[in-house]
């Protein structure tokens, strides 16, 4: 295969102002820090990046930022995030012609759909653009698990060009390797697991989207190098380092999911000077002092911050 | 109180075109009919109306047609239906310009968010708008579950006017209505549930909302005549024979919910004239012939189609 | 029909020591109050019974202790709960031998069946004993809802004589209801919400099993008395103060269902003198002072503690 | 550490006769194949053992016959799988009279139950038998899942020695193993899941129980021998043709679990001689001709049989 889209990829975060917009200066800086570190892909407009709260006028501004400073150093995948086909094509469409390289989109959301009409959809949604499209499974937001037999066929069929796999499943993700190897690896296959990166990467994974990686982008491009290197002791010794560091999201108990996780990358993303502010999307509030400073000491921990 | 908004209030079908467009003549009918057959009010934008496959541009001509035709007598109320708080209140701003009475909204989709967030979300929209907001509790859809005590104190600071229950839980709506009068009614508490409305409006409802009204509003309307004039027996036997026609939406078995439940009122209101087609929103695909046929028979018998 | 079956039924409450063993003398004593208000027939070894937590030799002293206290003056009914067939089997045999007039069974536990697997297991069930079976579906505990059908031709071939429906979906309760119907009605239909047995009563409930009845028995037997008289907006004043007792079980915030629930029953139960402790079965220990007070308090508004 | 539990360690599979006894020559054979084979120890009565299904007479048998025949080659873990807490415990001391070298228990079943209740129930068991105690964690069947803190809480403790996990969370065991190892390992650590086994041995796993191991121990003694030499990427290749069998067990499509897990494992034993029949506990009937004529073909393509 000889896609680009492989490797380190992570869903880069949404700088925001304290008043609620894009903070555009954040965001190039950011996006700048991970180029530079060795990233290879950036996925913009995903969970991590909060599009759920974005607006459309907003969901491009992030978009043309994003493409424009990484300047064609890495590739550029977006999420096409809506509630079900016209609306999802009308965002990949605008995806598009804000620049990125390939659309990532998900089953529908609040509709009730069986798997015929989830195919149709993915079919639909490929046959508005001209990138590639990615599936991103990710039944914790949308319910549903999207199984690897309709996406190898959909892969075979040239209809996708992978999976962002964010289900938790990693024995689904297994077989998805296996099938999709059997039928000749039309699909790129990713992880979105911050912390069993070692293990995936040795059973086949192509890649990993890894909210962590806006706090620690040099720590998974490591790990990627030692894997492709086929050092797996060396790799989980990296792997054992990121997984205390990804401890950052288990700080804000009794907080939501959005909250804690998206909210620590945030500080720590802060702390380390890549933005310049930790809000979140309203309606979620940032962390409170005392847990931002656990993330704080957990991110010095981990050899990330000076002083 | 004097809330306009009481008593039968179906949730308005989109009717389309079979290449997929709003049907605009269709919905006038509809809507014309619903209302000679003396509905309290009309949703406009919920699940039953499709509103997670129509575009922006699809759910304004839905708005302005059914408004335009209601023409003021009867109230309309409108789902602002989209992933979290800023997109929302853009489709809340956009139903009011519309012409709505009053705005329905879910907790938000897709994102993971916890009650204080929901409770700012609900705050932010309610303040968007000056209409009054009606808080659309569907987990099936959403995943959250409104409890009862954040709903009854929104409704007492003035921020909700109502809800519509189709959380399934109706233990819980006993307990909301009792905190409800407890607290001095500030909401009007709607059920969805189309077969145990008697029971709903003996133990308190002040209004329902059954898409199966779209195919036999008359016998809804029986149903809450007889429930206001106290004759329960009777409401049990009108709601008994209610109960039979919804076994429409259970014929189509293995489909999806959306397809088995839209998809059956559709087949249901063609066969009565009501609407030109049963086309069901991409990717969702019309009820087989078998399956319709069952729906056609189960309509005849229940004495709603002529010949 | 002539069943025995039918009306109020208490799950009645495991009085224990101190040390964890069954009180048999409050146990007796409470069972001789449930008989004396009038309820229709007894349910021992439920889950409000905590019927999970008791060895075999308890469960054999519970149900050996509530027939000979009932003396046949109403029927018992005992839950046959383990985890699949054999095990229930002997259970259900273990009952019959105590004196039951009924055996009830639910799906199997911790085992991973589909519904023809359940459907052997109720078949075997119901085979082994020579009294009357009834399915109990509660898939907040067993995971699984049982469906109408499969209940009602159960019930058509004779399998089944009943259902005790604790799942909370009182759609699904209507539909069986009307299935039943049309059926002959060979299955006595009770259900197990204690707050919106009114409702549940005009749609066609043959029974109802509250666990609240522990604690006011009274008003259960007054609430179906004027349900069978159609005397329907009296049953809902009685339903609503019944309806504002039951808030005893939404007292322990944080704590488990069985703590909060059987918990507050037995606080009510002891503050009323029908039995001698709170005790509940280890591991769960009883409510907190605050929370036991709260109970009391309510328990004292609804009008049922002297002094 | 000096615990002889790590390694290998397949969940014995209760072979049965076509009367739904079990089968102790077929026993006797498959527990001597197994240790012939190499594994490092027995896990008998868990899900793969059908213990639900088995009634005390027949766990006893079991327990009895792996015991005497694995002659202390390799220590015996036994599951002591009963409703809460006092069943538990006596089945825990049935298992220690039995003779094995440790007992396994879950959290409670068919109970509704806190975290502050499950450990209690810990406890309880642990202090109820004088072998070590393993938690086996599997929400799937129980409905809770053990947070990580409470494990090495209860391992510091002494309370347990280790974990079964069976729960599909891979990046919770990756948090379990690395918390585990703050804590100077107190817990021995065992993964449940058949095909993720090189990448959780690369991040630390102390075990295996992997049902499939009945059909193919000195495939998953190879693995971990490979691993043990750090030959990662060996192992992978030998994890990759072990996955490639355990499709067997996705081939009963509409089946139940336990019919389609246990019964592929049973077909593929029978095929290999190791059991005399493919009997599964009552009620669930033994695969379909067509689904095992699949798995024996995918046994023979994995190399596993003769002729």
């Amino acid at each position: 295969m000889t896609t680009p889209f492989r490797g380190i990829v992570p869903p880069v975060l949404t700088p925001l102002t304290t008043e609620g917009e894009v903070d555009v200066a954040s965001l190039e800086r950011l996006v700048d820090h991970l180029v530079t570190e060795g990233v290879h892909g950036l996925f913009v407009l995903g969970s991590t990046g909060e599009v759920a709260y974005l607006t459309d006028a907003q969901r491009d501004v992030v978009v043309r930022t994003v493409v424009r400073t990484a300047a064609g150093r890495v590739p550029v995948m977006g999420g096409a995030i809506d509630l079900t086909t016209a609306r999802v094509v009308e965002q990949a469409k605008a995806l598009v012609a804000g620049g990125v390289d390939a659309v990532v989109a998900t089953a529908p959301v609040y509709a009730l759909n069986d798997l015929d009409e989830i195919e149709r959809h993915l079919r639909a949604v490929a046959a508005a653009v001209d990138v590639p499209l990615f599936a991103y499974d990710i039944p914790v937001r949308v319910r549903t698990k999207l199984p690897a037999d309709l996406l190898v066929r959909l892969g075979t069929e040239g209809v996708l060009a992978g999976v962002k796999d964010s289900s938790g499943d990693d024995v689904g993700f297994r077989r998805l390797v296996a099938a999709n190897a059997a039928a000749g690896s039309p699909l790129a296959l990713f992880t979105g697991h911050e912390v069993v990166v070692d293990g995936m990467l040795l059973l086949g994974a192509d890649g990993v989207v890894p909210g962590l990686a806006n706090v620690d982008a040099g720590g998974y491009v490591r790990l990627w190098d030692l894997a492709q290197a086929g050092k797996w002791d060396d790799a989980r010794v990296e792997q054992d380092r990121i997984a205390a560091l990804f401890e950052i999201v288990f700080q804000a108990r009794g907080r939501s999911g959005d909250a804690a996780g998206v909210g620590a990358f945030k500080v720590a993303a802060q702390r380390q000077g890549l933005i310049a502010t930790e809000t979140l999307a309203f309606p979620v509030e940032p962390l409170a002092d005392d847990v931002a400073a656990r993330v704080e000491e957990i991110t010095r921990a981990a050899g990330l911050l000076r002083g």
